[in-house]
């Protein structure tokens, strides 16, 4: 019997404990041998099924040489940080779902399993239950990943759908969105883009094998996306998503960024509603490659992490990661088309960025340029009353 | 350096060793050295860039201690067959795309690869350059696979791809993806489904861990699919699919065919378009799954083999497949919708099958039944003029 604990009896540390037992049979046959919960972590005790397994005493899990794999659903950076060093350090494997401390600590904590030779697995946070990290690391090996850009959180993508859907406004389409336990009471991390650049950090980090820092990825969330620009997207034959996007540069470097875009119908994206996820990977002989599925949810990413849990009491091989940060690419260095709509006519639009195609015209403008860098669409709007400026997915 | 060996020179064969030079250093940056091809078996010489490379004797890729890894695309199962044994016997790990070889033999050369602890590797069987069987037997290993079903061939999506969207006939849409180098001069395999069929085998040999052979599984293509049909459809919301499937039977048995189907606008699938293939897994705990690409080619066919031998190289875990096929069920035990067309009136339809869905009458009549078995569709069409009967995906 393989024995694992838990740190943290939240949505994921509770589906974990799920899964374990209703997969029972499954993860045996699959393994040769069962698996089974030895102990949970919590703050405070309280009743229920998992009653007799929990303990407030990190050192009890940490010390206990049975216990070979800990899985850290604690979440931000804190005593999650701290323990998932200690049971590295103690030789103990550990699975996570926290996209927050692999973002910021991944490669550090990649060394430490390396040096004591255990593993730190995290597909769960990334995509939740879509398999896209061990895609991307083994399946796709052999490929010079030159892009990844996809719809990261679900939040965002759902009250998306219901702007265009429904016609509702971004305040009531979260308000629903929170009603329906989709979004939390603050909803800051999710609509400002900021969970999804964690994730887009540690797509970058993998495909690239550079850390990519949260803090030099600039992160734009939909709070400020105006129905206007959705209703002409969309009847020019866009629709508009919230990506993260982390590309390969010329000459070697690398960039990254979240922002809502303008995706053509024909894209495979422009479907992904709700709170769907999908992960676009772009590679020189694969071509582009699509993952998706339920990027959160309970038993999803619970049964992400229990994957996990088993691939670590099974092989392992490293995952290349280096610590070494630089080039990374400001991504307003990157050309692309853009959605603008000014305050202003066709010739405010045409004197400052030349020919343009026109969406829609009534006193406001809203028009396409030509593929040009963010730098260039930024000085060019100089002078011009810009309502919104988003970039399109070509 | 890791020496490999690629048997066969054609599509596939070409590929591999354009990747394995092409991205080189890639490479050599994840397995911590450089690989190199060190032969290729072909039956007749010919000049070009691989000539140095080339043998027509396989006793000396067999016996050569160098070369630790073969690469098998000569295809079908004749010699194919025979090599493959011999390398894994010789202890060479053997990387393929054959899927009709994996299809009928892989279950017996995967237990040679255990037996003599080297790896029989064929991500590029199924979905070409798409990851779906290592995320399947590992991502998703937590979960209790439900249910598969996927566009499987990108011959026979192009074809109805070209129908739907341009009202053409199946026999000049075949000519055209013929012309376009989609369809081989004997497109049998492709529009017959006997492709889609082997590849639906594999998925679900590799998903229930018991042998499905391919001639249970009935197959049927689109060779007689009519136009009128996918204009019925589209006006009721639905597009036509082949689709692979195979699904766990309550009891513990499992099903596999091909056939076309209906699928609702708001499902994925129906937006997979041209030559793009995609699979959707369904596991207990994850929910669906969709993974989307290219699904053949030279180069994603190609980078998919290659990953194999970087991961043949590096570590393995064993796969789970048991040459025991009971518990295969006959599919037309599957409860679905149906879509069918009569000649005849909604009285005709209704003496039949009760209440149904109309969605055309005009002398014909087609409709949607409710959710019945197969062999129940049959039963009640005995004694209707049927035209059309397909599947709706639910």
């Amino acid at each position: 019997m393989i024995k694992i604990a838990i740190m943290g009896l939240g949505t994921v540390g509770t589906g974990v404990a799920k899964v374990v037992a209703e997969n029972a049979k499954q993860i045996e046959q699959k393994l040769g041998e069962g698996l089974e919960v030895k102990a949970i972590l919590v703050r405070h005790f309280k009743d229920g099924p998992y009653r007799q397994l929990m303990t407030d005493d990190f050192e009890k899990i940490v010390s206990d040489p049975e216990i070979r794999v800990v899985v850290e659903t604690i979440g931000g950076t804190g005593s999650a940080y701290e323990y998932t060093k200690r049971a590295l350090e103690a030789g103990k494997h550990v699975v996570t779902a926290n996209k927050q401390l692999v973002a910021e600590k991944g490669c550090e904590l990649l060394a430490l399993a390396a040096k004591k030779k255990v593993s730190y697995l995290f597909e769960a946070s990334v995509g939740g239950g879509i398999p896209v990290l061990h895609p991307l690391k083994e399946c796709l090996a052999a490929n010079r990943i030159e892009e990844i850009y996809g719809i990261l959180n679900g939040t965002t993508n759902y009250i998306l759908t219901r702007m265009v859907t429904t016609g509702a406004f971004f305040s009531d389409a979260l308000r629903e969105a929170q009603t329906k336990g989709y979004a939390e009471a603050d909803p800051t991390a999710d609509v400002e883009g900021i969970d999804a650049g964690r994730k887009t950090c540690i797509l970058a980090d993998l495909a690239f094998g550079h850390q990519v820092k949260p803090e030099s990825v600039p992160m734009e969330g939909i709070s400020k996306l105006s129905l206007r620009d959705v209703k002409i997207a969309e009847r020019a034959g866009y629709r508009i998503k919230l990506l993260g996007r982390t590309v390969r540069m010329p000459g070697g470097g690398r960039s990254a960024y979240v922002a809502p875009h303008l995706i053509p119908e024909e894209n495979p994206l422009a479907h992904v509603e709700d709170v769907f996820n999908a992960v676009v990977v772009r590679g020189n002989a694969t071509g582009e490659v699509m993952f998706y599925g339920k990027g959160a949810g309970e038993m999803p990413t619970a049964s992400a992490c229990v994957s996990d849990v088993m691939e670590a009491v099974t092989s392992r091989s490293s995952t290349g990661w280096s610590a070494d940060d630089s080039g990374f690419v400001d991504p307003r260095e990157l050309h692309t088309r853009f959605y603008i709509r000014i305050e202003g006519s066709l010739t405010d639009a045409a004197m400052s960025f030349g020919q343009v195609e026109v969406l829609s015209e009534d006193g406001e403008t809203a028009f396409l340029t030509d593929r040009i860098s963010g730098y260039d669409a930024m000085e060019k709007s100089t002078g011009l009353n810009v309502l919104a400026c988003m970039r399109v997915l070509a």
